[in-house]
């Protein structure tokens, strides 16, 4: 996802002076499913997932192609951590061009299916490889459809991120998360006033208590497996240090002051297929780099240490299984490893 | 002090694009001394200290004059943390006018001395009362001064920040310590690229190693008392985590993640004197809305929890008496309180 708003005269900006951040949360509806009911069905080979490593929101879909084993099915093209005013690029790319669907922009996958398309151009996307379409960027049905849609081209030991009985508690904790925050962090870094960022900063913290409590005694969020509520709370925790805490100054403590989360968080970091998907270079190069309204500069700190994320964790002891009666997915395929260096 | 720089269209910046940030160190030398060679004898009641709680450079000077007992024959007028781009304001006294010298800015006691003064307009100075003229902003000096010129004024059991026979360890400490990271977090905030700023990073937290390992087995920087050369690091460290953390990038960890310098800063936090001349509110104000070019949003971070400053920190164990033969001076007078809420 990007949250960029472009104001009359084509230059970026993500804070409105005066106001709050609001996020447009109004995305391509379409969906690919098993049925094709709206004239996508779920197919083998047909579809391209366009994501970033930097963008949390896209590595929600990064993590749940590869907890389910999808990478042979659904394809993976990459955009760099720093997009331009018009889109984000596939600048790490050969040529600068996406190798299957030879596109520099994504933006071009956009305006294939819809000319006059006036929204942001976000990741993750999910792209019609025949066509060149855009099919959608709708994030929060994109990873559920890919548990409950794509189910005929899971590799055996999937795990059930979706399970027909957590949803109602998966959904309602997610939407608290999402508001309070996923977006939350959002709200305190693009503030445009004083009180926007002191509301969203005292929402946040208390959140953040909430999950701390909830987390002390829980190994995971919502039952005793990974769900899609993990993922989801996951990506931001992987950015929090990194990012969240100085660039969006959410700094009344840092995630590694919170014991509980802090566990959590290296406990999901260390299960194959979350933070083997997480390139901290990207992340802090793609805040740092693109918010120009915030950090003019340009500059990318060089901390944190990041060491903390491999120390052991002790969150065994509360029980649990990550993938119930799965089993973790494999290595990255060659190809889509994070770079060395770029890791913890 | 002010690390202001003007350019010239009159309009202020920190950060020079693609420089270093490099520190004006040339002060008005004028001394005042017991003997009076510049014309300045030391005298009861005759000169004003002008600080500001937000400055880490007045900051040392409104410690050593407390320490040493000279609130009555030295008096304080105290700037407002926001100058605006001339002059430090005295905007927080009634009339915003300084109820001694009777002048609004700090600049104008600059100009009474020096009609055509060029450089910046800095903290601590002090001023002659009589003339109206600034004597000196030489702050190095004005601290030692303070304590080897001042004597004859100090209060009974005064501490001596300046002994003799460890001047020339207080002065090679004090040396790196003002390279590396009093000033050094201010070549890291202000830096004009991104190797001046990992060039000072790395000297920063390479500085901050050595001080970790030095204070492990050490009470104090020097000697088993507090010196001069405690004041000039505490006065950094005090603001490492409000404030040089996140705005200045400063980020590998937070102080309170190094247990010796943690526990150092805590104990002189908590040793009269010290801690209760910490302002962290007009701190945080200063650094975050007076330095637009990085921070061009003027929003104020809420945190961090400020509560561990207080927390017991156990360095007793290492022996050490920190004044010496002498005593701790008494609670700060009336008037020249940290007004509540400020404080940890």
């Amino acid at each position: 996802m990007t949250e960029q708003k472009q104001d009359e005269t084509g230059s970026a900006g993500y804070v409105e002076p005066g106001s709050e951040f609001t996020r447009d949360t109004h995305y391509i509806a379409t969906r690919i499913t098993a049925d094709g009911r709206d004239g996508y069905p779920v197919e083998s080979g047909r579809y391209r997932l366009v994501a970033a490593r930097a963008c949390p929101w896209a590595n929600r879909a990064i993590i749940v192609r590869r907890l389910l084993g999808l990478e042979d099915v659904l394809s993976m093209g990459l955009c760099g951590p720093t997009h331009d005013e018009r889109s984000w690029t596939f600048d790490l790319d050969p040529g600068e061009v996406d190798p299957v669907l030879k596109i520099p922009r994504l933006q071009d996958a956009y305006f294939a299916r819809f000319p006059d398309y006036e929204r942001g151009i976000t990741v993750p996307a999910i792209v019609d490889v025949p066509t060149g379409q855009v099919v959608t960027n709708d994030y929060p049905h994109i990873t559920l459809d890919l548990s409950t849609e794509w189910t005929k081209y899971h590799r055996e030991g999937a795990p059930e991120l979706y399970p027909e009985e957590l949803r109602d508690e998966i959904d309602e904790v997610a939407e608290l998360v999402f508001r309070d925050v996923n977006n939350g962090v959002y709200r305190c870094g693009f503030a445009g006033s004083q009180s926007a960022y002191d509301s969203a900063y005292d929402r946040l913290f208390a959140r953040l208590d909430w999950l701390e409590e909830r987390l002390t005694t829980r190994r995971y969020l919502v039952g005793d497996t990974i769900t899609e509520a993990d993922v989801r709370l996951f990506t931001t925790l992987a950015r929090f240090d990194s990012v969240y805490h100085g660039h969006f100054k959410c700094n009344r403590n840092k995630l590694s002051e919170m014991p509980a989360l802090w566990g959590y968080a290296r406990d999901l970091f260390q299960t194959p297929g979350f933070g083997d998907t997480i390139d901290f270079v990207q992340i802090k190069q793609h805040y740092y780099m693109v918010h120009t309204d915030i950090n003019p500069t340009g500059i990318v700190p060089k901390g944190p240490d990041l060491s903390g994320w491999l120390q052991p964790h002790g969150r065994e002891q509360l029980g649990g299984r990550p993938f119930g009666t799965g089993t973790p997915p494999p290595p990255p395929q060659s190809g889509e490893e994070v770079p060395a260096g770029h890791g913890a």
